[in-house]
């Protein structure tokens, strides 16, 4: 890793999860190195979750369990990444201060008993967090095994609380944002079902119980991650007030979190996922979006070995390689860690069923020896994977508002924004280097941006930068269902969007928002065009039409206008078509032509070939490749096995 | 309208919900105007939910806006149908006044956000609602615009509130209908789990966590329906008061709320509904259940024009000509008011999604124009529908206490009164005016009575009423599954009816109440009748056996039996036969023969065909006739296209 | 029955529930005689829930009306079981001692208005239960129609209570079960999510909206099977110190309430059980686990007449002689009577549309008669079924503590264990004489034991025992998933299993607990071995393979592994293997060779036959026999008719 302590050599890294808290054993321990040795382990996560061994009452405070384990590590030249324990209090402390539990919205406070069931915005919350996180800095920070920090673990604003603190934050963030009370009245349509209020202290939490406002809900789901981010924001600093390792928090895959936001502190961007068998796709989705954020290797933290288990053995038995190609897909992708959870199966307790690398008695997993197998390739072509980045020509937005909006409202039926994203656009993207970005990050250094279902586009000053970008030169291909919506869920009144129709040279005529057969589409040369879902007819202002419906209400209105604005060109879709016809688009060629289950990525002058889908892929070579694995020479029209890797560098 | 506004010409009108108070733009009053001008329209409903624009503070009245929007409708020749707006009391009121949110039943309130979280019993509450109410009639009533007032907005007890109000109240109920609690007691079997009260007042509302009684449930839920009906009855005197214009409360299509009660004090049925693409199946039902309740013209208060969307686009596509049938079909069976939800899209807010007229940015909706059609067929058939009813000879009984009681007890598993009613037996009469009558109805002017799934026969009198309609000669087809329960869900001790087996003349030998394809039967002339559901077998007691069962249990024993009684006859059926077997029994010729995708109502000399179902139909006419709508003549076996109308007048 | 009441003759006997106190008339009740006269019926049940009739208010004992109804019933030779109404106390009560009703998870308490929503810790409710179980035994006890007792009704730790009553007695079972609080904590692990207590009373009962750790659930509900066995031995004692005629306590089949446990001090089991139409699977498993458990003939106390009908009829159209079967099932199988639920439909309230054997209006149910034909059955080989057991060689494990563990911890996903078992392994037995016992269960009688499923081998001294029975020469076949987890679903930490692995002489190398086609197996001779759902492989350390892994990552493993112990040998088995497979393990042959739709016991030199899936069975007889029922006699290949019985005595 980059940031790696300087103690350490430079180098892509495996790891696991471990919990030598719960046994306190040193045979045990000792077996456990000796075993993650043998399958080129070479990073370890602790601490995560053991605030009651650090501090087992009320300031006896001692780590010498944990340096006595992290001294044994470094005799074994593994690394130490170490947690902070702010999910799991202790009993005794919840005990003395039990205003830390989270108020359900019924008023009722949830229950000591498992994780993450406290105040992020309680006050003495937050203080016991901070002297917790700071005595761990304080007393480890100095140990030579160490490499870097995560504070909390799996933050997220789906289960949030309703205490006063939080009533009182919200209230406050709501008048930051619409400054006064008539402002939001005006924005939120109040008079419509009466709903105002006397001032932004009258606005309550919105309850299951109510059929609330969707703004209501939305800026209430927005709030509390802003909370949380103040809260990992405060355990960061603790930390960096003693240690220069690089800091981090692990997140899950879901934008109720803002990633951006999260991470903006933060020295690296961590991921934790679990998949089904062989389904690579969202894990190759959220690394394009991971890769962008802070434009350096991001950290998987968190992944199966074979089975999850929250509850029970499930996601299906894994085929041989399953596990190396799941090691090896972040890695190509442009991380430089990837983490398994967890080491060792726990003996007792929640997640009793979940795999790990060894059983709860200590024997490995039937497909353990995948991760030597993994360590051993990545050792054979460090430097590429040191010396070289994901650089893309295209990017795709990916957006946190609008996964949130298409929570609260939907202007289709059963739309989930992941897996609409996913299937219609990114999986065609597969054979090219595609950066994910959310609406912040900048648009200055692509020739083409494609913004499906990004509801919003007037936030972060993205609508100017995207008018600047297409003057400029770029390329934008927006729709459908972009610029829609306000960041909060509400309508623009003048226009269907906000900006799009003067800008893209369009008036939108006709729009349904419901899948029929009946609607069909051409391309200007005969070409037919599939849509479905949502159908907005445009007329003409200035742009030119690409494709147009030919039946049904919408007969001779286009779908597909494009408009020619300084250097560069808008593309405006009106219904929901094939990653092929955006690829037709886009106009630009693939790394090389490759059958669809291979993921292809250049890195410099080398083209790392992933097959995610366990049958035989095709890749055609337009030149001598060797590679860099096995050290074989290819051309032509080759085959790639089944879950295999080739890193191909060019002869 | 028959009871419109002297002001206003007497015609069949088709309007809109109209909220001019959320943006308050007079140029956008003025384009909205404009366009419903276009289309026909010609009515307006208005102030629904709009308290906090009537009366932004307590005490600070002001209706100046309502009264400009008048205005300018007025100068429209646009009526008004004025709201009162109980179903959302200002946040400030619930401030002053929290007694009045609903409590649940766990004993915690309701929260403000929504619509009709409030307590129809709090004296509060109430006494709010009729201040505002006779402010509305104040203020308002001599606007010459104005043609009639709706209070409140789709009441109903599906939820219900548990405060000590309601509570006191339920208990006053069950005083008022028992007696005494001895009485209650032997009535509800209280003995048999120890259930026996002290007193009334040791009654306690049913919660969802106790396997409650069902006849506890049962009247609790009726308990409300009659707490609604004096909550709308004292907001109707209110408006009385001051107006001698139609008043009415618009009602979903359930009948936990009882449409007789309910419309008691009302001047005018009125009549909120939504309804899946092409399904026109039930509408037809109410329709033909709606329109005998005063034996005048109802109003069809909502319906919408494309998507529903109470949380996403949804209902379908629909196909030309959905929108103009569904506007003509009420008319056709005797309404005289067609009202769409809404006339432009919320730009915010709950129902964000619900497709309107106008889109939010006041573009017209694909269909839109189908109003215009249905507005000029009015304008051309006028005299025939203002001056003809729907008469018919036959009723079939749909009853509010079979609906309720089979919500509570099912004497067949999955038993959905309202799907098995329809399905079974009014999709047949789809050739015959028939009216659809709850018990209270006079049954005296018909010559045939059909009475399926009539749980309960004896109430308002009509048991008594029925001997009578027989003896004086009418026909009375009864079973299966009536006169089973009193009308709190208790069974009878002495016969498994009250009164049927001395009346009919049957003795019922064995029931069995489960599904099988074992059990067959046969008419009396071998003819197949196919049977299921449930089966009662009968020995015969001065009864003739119409159809016999022919194996299993029940072989021998009859399964329709009939007897002269008087003058008339009583024909008991003892399965679940079909619509074509019913019609066999009723023995009366329709108005013409027809395909079934065609809905044919008499009016005076005219038919009035109706294509349901967006395909081709036809129609077998005896004589010559002339379409009113497009003047062609026709003859005998004649095609009407799909979504389309006739009104055939015989030459 | 054996323990009749010396006044009544020794007999099989059939009977149904019946409660005169809901109607109380004296026409009925005699009719109601007369009628059970006519069908066999021998035995009533009686006062299941009056207590309201029995204590109208507070000290107003009144016992006349069942002494009268009693006197009825001994004047015509039926005899009746009373019982204890603890789970409806009146509402006077409730008002006087409202602490007496269950506390709900969140604090609340229930509600008055059912069954069985009462806290079986608190001390008033013990204290009024036991005072008028002591009256009714002191008022009833002398009566000559008494035949026995029978204490509250279905106890279950489903449904448990969270007042601080049990919170304090579920402090004081874990700390007589874990002694120290530091010894709990090793256990649970807890200082893995720093889960660690002050000590046993800061201890908090799970809620459902804690994701609690699954031990602390687990406890949780065994200490409530704990409470309610403990609640109704103080019933059975208030009993007992009046009547020496058999007390027991009518369970459902489920195994939260542990039977061993709660019938330790009854003298008879009792059972309830209802069954889909044609499904008699379970009962016949459950007979197989009643039986031993006592060593003497149960009770079925209730199942159903025809149709169900906790909310509507339900479970099926009987089909011919399916109520005749229903009824001989139990008594072949061991029992000595067998009732119906129940006599007389409800004619109002809870369970309204339940069948029964009259109608509301006393009328006889379609399949009443099939009563009267068992009843005539039970007459002829009355000597039969009195004077013979059912006796075994080989018992299998079922066990209370895998059922508790499997709903808390999932070794597999959607882990069923009762449909597991029986259709494993139950259902292969058909042909067998076979027990099925719980852990506490004495071993030493049988010549094989099978323990699959069985997640806690060591308790109740059972290790131990195994190992002495394999010793003395048995055979003992265990797994799959067998020895695998402490009775609190805690793993053990140096191998898979406590014990297995050094007894069996085996080394677990890889287990996968996920469903895969790819992993296959053969018997040592090459027959395919069918195999699914978990996959232990072993190499051998001691043992022999009598079946091995031919694929994926276990290929060359043994999966049934067999080593001989002393006299005996233990087999263990890896992966889920057919009831044939098991079969060719035990190596017995069946009592006769038969289809497989023919349930078969042998009685003496008798074997009753019982065709249990409606259609033609074919049984091969090794000899001349006589049916006892029909006097025909048989031998060679012989057809069994669909639903019939045949009494086979060798002649």
């Amino acid at each position: 890793m980059e940031l790696l302590n300087a103690r350490f050599q430079r180098q892509i890294n495996i790891g696991a999860a471990y919990y030598p808290e719960v046994l306190r054993d040193d045979a045990l321990i000792a077996d456990d190195i000796s075993k993650m040795k043998q399958l080129g382990i070479s990073v370890v996560r602790m601490g995560e979750f053991a605030w009651s061994t650090m501090e087992e009452k009320e300031g006896k405070v001692d780590f010498s369990f944990f340096r006595h384990v992290m001294d044994k590590m470094y005799e074994a030249e593994i690394a130490v990444i170490f947690c902070t324990p702010s999910p799991t209090p202790p009993k005794w402390l919840i005990n003395k201060y039990p205003e830390i539990l989270a108020t359900k919205e019924n008023g009722e406070t949830k229950q000591f008993g498992a994780r993450n069931d406290y105040c992020k915005s309680s006050p003495i919350y937050r203080e016991k967090v901070k002297g917790i996180s700071r005595k761990i800095a304080e007393a480890l920070s100095d140990h030579p095994a160490l490499v870097g920090w995560q504070v909390n673990n799996e933050i997220s604003p789906r289960e949030v609380c309703f205490c006063s603190y939080c009533k009182k934050g919200f209230s406050q963030y709501l008048k930051d944002k619409y400054k006064t009370i008539d402002a939001l009245h005006a924005e939120w349509g109040a008079n419509r079902w009466s709903l105002n209020y006397a001032d932004f202290d009258d606005i309550l939490p919105p309850r299951s119980d109510v059929w609330n406002h969707p703004s209501l809900n939305l800026e209430w789901e927005r709030f509390h991650s802003k909370v949380n981010t103040d809260f990992i924001n405060e355990e960061m600093k603790c930390i960096k007030a003693y240690s220069a390792l690089p800091v981090g928090t692990d997140m899950m895959p879901i934008m109720e979190q803002d990633y951006y936001e999260t991470n903006a502190n933060a020295d690296v961007v961590m991921f934790n996922h679990y998949e089904q068998n062989g389904f690579f796709a969202h894990p190759s989705l959220w690394y394009d979006y991971l890769r962008p954020i802070k434009n350096k290797p991001f950290w998987v933290t968190e992944t199966q070995v074979n089975w999850n288990g929250a509850h029970y053995p499930e996601f299906g038995f894994r085929p041989e390689n399953n596990c190396y190609i799941n090691t090896w897909l972040p890695i190509a992708k442009g991380g430089e860690l990837n983490m398994y959870w967890h080491w060792r199966e726990h003996f007792a307790g929640q997640e009793l069923y979940h795999g790990a690398v060894l059983s709860s008695s200590g024997r490995f997993a039937y497909n353990a020896f995948e991760i030597k197998k993994a360590s051993d390739d990545f050792r054979k072509c460090k430097d590429i994977l040191l010396n070289t980045r994901v650089q893309s020509d295209i990017a795709m937005h990916f957006s946190a508002t609008a996964w949130r909006t298409f929570k609260y409202v939907q202007p289709l039926k059963n739309l989930n924004y992941l897996e609409f994203f996913y299937d219609r656009y990114h999986k065609a993207m597969r054979h090219y280097n595609v950066d994910l970005i959310d609406t912040p990050h900048d648009v200055s250094g692509y020739k083409t941006v494609i913004s499906p279902f990004l509801s919003c586009v007037d936030e972060h000053g993205l609508k100017e930068r995207m008018m600047e970008f297409v003057e400029k030169g770029g390329t934008w291909i927006v729709g459908p269902m972009s610029d829609i919506l306000k960041d909060n869920a509400v309508k623009y009144t003048n226009a269907p969007y906000s900006f799009l129709e003067d800008f893209a040279g369009i008036y939108t005529q006709i729009q349904i928002p419901m899948e029929t057969e009946e609607i069909k589409a051409v391309w200007k040369d005969g070409t037919p065009l599939p849509i479905g879902k949502t159908f907005d007819g445009y007329t003409l202002n200035g742009a030119e039409s690409l494709a147009e419906y030919t039946s049904s209400y919408l007969k001779g209105l286009s779908v597909i206008a494009q408009k020619q604005v300084g250097k560069g060109k808008v593309i405006v879709v009106g219904s929901v078509i094939s990653g092929e016809d955006m690829l037709r688009l886009v106009g630009v060629q693939p790394i090389f032509h490759a059958s669809n289950n291979v993921e292809l990525t250049k890195r410099g002058d080398c083209v790392i070939a992933i097959e995610i889908e366990n049958q035989e892929g095709m890749i055609e070579l337009p030149d001598v490749y060797r590679d860099v694995l096995t050290d074989k020479t290819y051309s032509g029209k080759i085959t790639i096995g089944a879950f295999s890797v080739m890193v191909l560098q060019k002869e």
